[in-house]
C-alpha cells in the first residue's frame, strides 16, 4: 500500500457559522473581547463544527506507544521496559491519562505500535507490533517504508474510529521511552535549527545527559543527510512509530472534519509533520499547552500556535491536552448559554 | 462596631499533610515533577485542607457589586446603570459567572453593597444598601468609617456562610462600573507605583480615556495624601464597597480555613489589601489567572503569585477564577487517583 492518502483534501471550514458565532460574541452580556482567548476559541470551533454554538461533549483520546532503538545510545533517564509497563498502567486505570479520561468522560484507546517486548499481550490494548521498537537511528533509518506506512495508517484508523463514534474532539497521546530524542531530531531538520537548541531533559536527564542527547541527534542527522523538504523521509529516518501514528491521525482528523487538540512537544512535532505533508490540515489543529521541554516553544512558534495553558507540564500521554478540555467546554458553555444584551435588558456601551 | 477582627489569627496549615502529599507525588507513575504546577498545587491544597488527598467538590462563589462615585469623572466606557442591570443578569442566569457556576456545580450568591438605584429589589440578591454607590473619591473619601466596617463585615459574613456550608474553595467576584479605577488607585498607593503604570482600559476605554483615568487617580492620591502603610485608610479613601467586601471575605476565609481562589485585577488588589492588613492570610490565597488589565501583573508580582491561567481575560465577576476550577479539580484527581510505581509494577528510574 503506497497510496498517499494524506494528500487528500481536508474538510472545509464553515465561514457562515464562524460569522454567526462572531456576531453572537458581540451580543453577549460582557465587554467585547473580555473573555480573551476563549472568544476566539468558540468562534474557531463554530467554524470547525459548522454550527453557531459548538459543543465538546464527545472527546476521543488515542494513546500511541512505541519503543525507540536510539535508547541504546543512552539518551533516556528511564529503562526501555517502562514503555510496556506503562501500557499495562494505561488500561489498568492508574496512569495520568487514565484518570483524566475518566474525569472528562472521554473514550481512551491504547495502541501498542511496537515495543521491545513482542510477547506483550494486554487485554484492552491494540497490539499492532510493527517491530520490536524502531531501529537505532544513530546507525540506520528508524523504520522501513512499510513500517512508516503502517504507522501512519494506524493513526488514520484511530481517527476514523473516533469520527465514526461522533467525536467532536480528538486527542492523541504518546508514550515511548526515548521519544523526545526522536521528536527533537525531526524538529531539528524541519525547523533548520541546531539539535542542542531543541534537546531537553525529557523524563529527567541532567545537563550532561542533555548535551550527549544533542550530540547523538546531530551525528544522526549528518549520517542520514536529511532535508526539511522531505518530511516523510525525515519521519522514517529519525522519527518513531507513535510520532508517525500521531501524524497520520491528525491528517485523517482534518480530512474527516474532527477538531484535534494537540498535546506537548512530541505531539506538536507530529503536528508540524502533518502541516508540512498537507498544509490544509492546519486549521483543524488546536494547541493545548506550552510545555516544559525546551524545544516545544520553537515548534509552537513555527506553527503560529496559541496554546491555552502553560503549566510546566512534561508528562506526555496526551495529559496536557486532556487538562485543557474543561476550559474548551466552558468556552462553549459561555458562548452558547450567556444572555445577549437584548435578552437581559442590559445597556450595551454608548456607540 | 470598630473591633479589628481582621487581625485575628488565621487557620494554621498542616505541615504533615503537605509532607505526605509531597511524598505521594514522588511515588506516582510519572517522571518526578512532570505535572509541573499541578503537583505544587496538590501539595498546597493538602496543607490547606489538612489531608493527604485534597478535593474540591464544594465551591462557593460570592459576587459583590457596588457603584463608584468617581464615575462622574468620566473614567468608564459603560454607564453606571449597568451595575444594577447586571445584578438582574447574575440571578437570572445569563451572565458569564452564572453560566460558569452552573457548569461547575458551585453555589453563587449575589450581594448588592450599594448601587446608584436604591429602589432596586431583585429576588435572589442580598441588598445591603451601604449607600448609593461610593462618593466621588476625586473630591472626598469614597466611604465613611461605618461604610468601610460594614463592607468588610459583609465579606466576612459571606466567608462564614461558605465555611458553614462546607465550601472547600471560596471565589469572590466583583461587579461595579468604575472599579478598575478604584483598584488602580489602591494599588498605586500600596505598591508605591505611578497611577499611569497601573491604569488600563477596563471595560473598554481608548488610550485618551486611559490617560484621563490615570490623571484622575493621580489627583485623588494627592488630595488624600495617602501612604502605603495605612491600608485601611487607602481602602476607605479611594477603594470601593465591593473591594472592601472582597478584602474582608479573603481575611475571614483564611481565619476559617477555607482556601481562596483570587480572580482578576480588582480581586488581586483586594488580596493585596488583605495581606497588608494581616500577612498570615497569604498562604490561603491562590491565584487563578493573569488578566489583560495592565496593572494586574504588578499586583501579582508584589504578591509573588503564580497564576494558573493567562488567557487575556478582563471580565471580572469571578469568571477567571471559575475557569480555573476544573484544572484544580483535575490536579486533585490526578494526585488522589493515580497509581504509585509499586501499585502499577512500573520501574521507577534507576537511582
Amino acid at each position: 500500500m503506497t497510496s498517499s492518502w494524506w494528500l487528500d483534501a481536508c474538510h472545509p471550514l464553515d465561514p457562515d457559522a464562524m460569522e454567526q458565532a462572531r456576531a453572537r460574541q458581540q451580543q453577549l452580556t460582557k465587554p467585547a473581547g473580555s473573555l480573551g482567548q476563549l472568544e476566539t476559541l468558540a468562534v474557531t470551533l463554530a467554524g470547525l463544527q459548522g454550527c453557531e454554538r459548538p459543543s465538546l461533549e464527545h472527546v476521543a483520546i488515542s494513546l500511541f506507544a512505541g519503543d525507540h532503538g536510539v535508547v541504546e545510545e543512552g539518551i533516556s533517564a528511564y529503562p526501555q521496559a517502562v514503555t510496556g509497563q506503562m501500557l499495562r498502567n494505561f488500561v489498568g486505570g492508574g496512569a495520568a491519562i487514565s484518570v483524566l479520561a475518566r474525569e472528562l468522560r472521554a473514550t481512551l484507546e491504547v495502541i501498542d505500535l511496537g515495543t521491545v517486548d513482542p510477547t506483550l499481550h494486554l487485554p484492552g490494548v491494540h497490539h499492532l507490533r510493527l517491530g520490536a521498537g524502531t531501529a537505532n537511528f544513530a546507525r540506520q533509518p528508524a523504520m522501513s517504508e512499510a513500517q512508516l506506512q503502517a504507522a501512519l495508517g494506524a493513526g488514520r484508523d484511530s481517527a476514523l474510529r473516533a469520527a465514526k463514534q461522533g467525536a467532536q474532539l480528538f486527542i492523541g497521546g504518546e508514550m515511548g521511552i526515548g521519544n523526545t530524542t526522536a521528536a527533537a531530531a525531526v524538529a531539528s531538520v524541519l525547523l533548520g535549527c541546531a539539535a542542542n537548541l531543541l534537546s531537553g531533559p525529557g523524563t529527567g536527564l541532567d545537563s550532561a545527559g542533555v548535551q550527549h542527547k544533542a550530540e547523538v541527534i546531530q551525528r544522526a542527522l549528518a549520517l542520514h543527510a536529511l532535508s526539511g523538504d522531505e518530511p516523510l523521509r525525515v519521519l522514517a529516518c529519525v522519527g518513531g512509530f507513535e510520532i508517525a501514528a500521531l501524524t497520520g491521525a491528525y491528517l485523517a482528523c482534518a480530512q474527516q472534519g474532527v477538531a484535534v487538540l494537540v498535546d506537548g512537544f512530541i505531539c506538536s512535532v507530529a503536528a508540524l509533520l502533518a502541516v508540512r505533508l498537507n498544509p490544509q490540515c492546519q486549521p483543524w489543529l488546536l494547541f493545548a499547552h506550552q510545555g516544559a521541554e525546551p524545544g516545544h516553544r520553537a515548534v509552537l512558534e513555527a506553527l503560529q500556535a496559541q496554546p491555552l495553558l502553560a503549566l510546566g507540564l512534561r508528562l506526555g500521554e496526551g495529559s496536557g491536552a486532556a487538562l485543557a478540555v474543561p476550559l474548551m467546554r466552558l468556552a462553549c458553555a459561555l458562548h452558547g448559554q450567556m444572555a445577549t444584551f437584548a435578552e437581559a435588558a442590559v445597556a450595551d456601551r454608548p456607540a
